[in-house]
């Protein structure tokens, strides 16, 4: 094995090398985006997510990362303009969405209305790589349809039709609570879009890469990777830190005595720590400033405070730093978020991740398909029934 | 690196090993079945698939790569009575393949078809190993179902309703034409099932333990497989093997000089061949028997002679040996059923080694999670929008 800092690539005169779970084993190469864990560093095509996130919008980034550059003026016209033409889902879409139980997950009734779009898109099995970039417009400027529309009907509401200008962020809000968002509301979601848009080889974007390497088509990539993210070890931690704090507030408790008490009990604070960041995320701390600004402008401090209040004690009691998820989830809450949906927004934003990697994937195609190591038993010889 | 024939175990303190499409890298353990392409052998839980073929049944074969040991009379009266009992599917996922448009894909119509029934499932996120067990035993009752019903409603007929009885070969078969199969028929569609259950850590596998390994459901899982295994570098070989005998059928050709053209021509032919079989697919030899039994019971020796006449030629000129796929294609075509359907067909067998390799996956859980290597651009700061 290679000394440490250098990549060593295996050849097929190699034996077979076992990494469990695949740590430390690079699969694909990309340009799409890099995380610098001991500097707290995450960068997509070059660019900091300090500065995409303060100058830039999401619909820039998803250029971006499709595309390899920031659009010109005319290019993010045109991109917005297709976007927003694509938002409305087709009537079976919607049926479907009208037939769902009230209490179904809400990644699994995306995961199936993505799935459902793949059949009513005569493009679907089209594999010219423009066909795609015309798949990967549909589905993102269709995700948000779906989770506005799933949300408002079972709470007894009738779905709002998109509206056909404005940004992603806009639109969203708006058809979640049939009013458009405050400036502020929609900047800080916006924002949020950026920020989760891509993170290296997560175990989505992975599945997404995975399905699309057997020349799969895009609708099968996409809810593949929704099935992954709806995982507990994937998208579900800032469901679990708005929960902390709901609690929190319900039960009038003081957020450092909380915390103290729950790691006494040998408990995990969610939103806490990261596998490839040593340092604070540094999503976590964009949207750490984003939500006092919300939360001044609602005059509601307490999410903020209590957030203040926590990440101060786990600095003190276990020097562990906050990520993006410790943030995230009091940033929707205060947007009229429900706690459950909140993996659906990640959804909503990381879908330009998947589609970039796919479009990556496909330009120099390789099925992925690693090997099992055999544990089982040998030579048994079939019993008849009767005997067994 | 170490030399051939061993395996090296990567450990955290290892430099990173970048291994392009997984090749060479084994991501877990299985006790589930093992190739040894040198000899030609494919084993489940220690069972030679010759020995399974001709002593087993379909559902035996399930309970066997479910629970570790082939199931005395009782058991699998338990198990084949809840199978029948999941068989008829939710009224919601029966409008479904109502409303799908008639032309749509079939993989794409079980994937979502699937992940509907994942909404209906009030265990769909219960992670109980018994729990899991049952969702198993649904899936797997289901597709049957999901596939009998969308090619009946394709074609302007009725579904036919599940049978409370028979295995699930006599089952199908009868749902997809509305009368019994004959006893080859059967025998030899439960054949092919037991053949395509398990193969080791196959692309679609994969990424049921990948999406798996986050804790995602099984729902899901299969539905990610089928999307990967919906790709043309997986599950649609035999699909393309018919069109070549069709074509073969419908111009007359002489087989053997057919593929001499094509050969000349430098096309690939497809079903032969295999990425880990240096000598003939154990499951091709096994097949090939029984297609000619199904033929000679049916008085139609034709696909019989085509793929003879292939395969001798193929030999002489290429050395190379069939795989599974080059028998499948023809058998399911004198079984009635469509070519589009073949790989949904696959998709219901393999669903017996997804569901065990999940599982297996969650008995001793770890995320499965590779990284990409960067190779993209550095230091780039955003211009602003009217500079670009």
């Amino acid at each position: 094995m290679a000394t440490q800092d250098t990549v060593a690539e295996l050849t097929t005169d190699d034996a077979p090398v076992k990494a469990p779970g695949l740590e430390g084993v690079i699969a694909v190469e990309s340009e799409l985006s890099f995380i610098d864990g001991q500097k707290g560093e995450l960068i997509y095509r070059g660019y900091d997510i300090h500065d995409l996130a303060e100058h830039t919008t999401f619909e820039e980034v998803v250029y971006l990362l499709r595309h390899g550059s920031l659009p010109s003026q005319a290019e993010l016209d045109e991109f917005r303009a297709h976007l927003q033409s694509e938002r409305a889902l087709p009537s079976p879409v919607m049926d479907v969405l009208r037939n769902v139980p009230d209490d179904a997950h809400p990644m699994a009734v995306l995961r199936t209305a993505v799935s459902t779009l793949g059949l009513y898109d005569e493009e679907a099995d089209m594999t010219e790589e423009a066909a795609n970039h015309r798949k990967a417009d549909r589905i993102l400027a269709q995700i948000p349809t779906i989770i506005a529309a799933f949300d408002r009907l079972r709470k007894g509401l009738d779905p709002v039709s998109p509206l056909d200008h404005g940004s992603m962020a806009h639109n969203f809000l708006y058809m979640l609570n049939d009013e458009a968002p405050g400036e502020a509301a929609e900047e800080i979601f916006d924002v949020c879009l950026v920020l989760h848009a891509d993170h290296g080889l997560n175990a989505s974007t992975f599945t997404s890469r995975v399905i699309g390497s057997t020349l799969s088509d895009m609708y099968s990539a996409v809810s593949g990777a929704i099935g992954a993210l709806k995982g507990a070890l994937h998208g579900g931690a800032n469901q679990e830190v708005m929960r902390m704090l709901l609690d929190i507030d319900e039960t009038g408790a003081d957020p450092a005595g909380y915390v103290k008490e729950r790691l006494a009990e040998g408990e995990r604070i969610m939103g806490f720590g990261h596998r490839v960041y040593d340092t604070m995320d540094p999503r976590a701390a964009i949207l750490r400033g984003m939500v006092k600004e919300l939360s001044e402008e609602a005059g509601e401090m307490k999410w903020y405070e209590y957030t203040s209040a926590i990440l101060e004690t786990m600095k003190e009691e276990t020097g562990i730093d906050p990520n993006v998820d410790f943030f995230s989830g009091s940033t929707y809450y205060q947007l009229g978020l429900a706690p459950d949906l909140f993996t659906t927004i990640f959804a909503l934003s990381r879908t330009a991740g998947w589609t970039a990697h796919l479009l990556e994937q496909w330009a120099d195609n390789r099925l992925i398909r690693p090997r099992a190591q055999y544990t089982g038993q040998h030579n048994r010889t079939v019993t008849p029934i009767e005997e067994r």
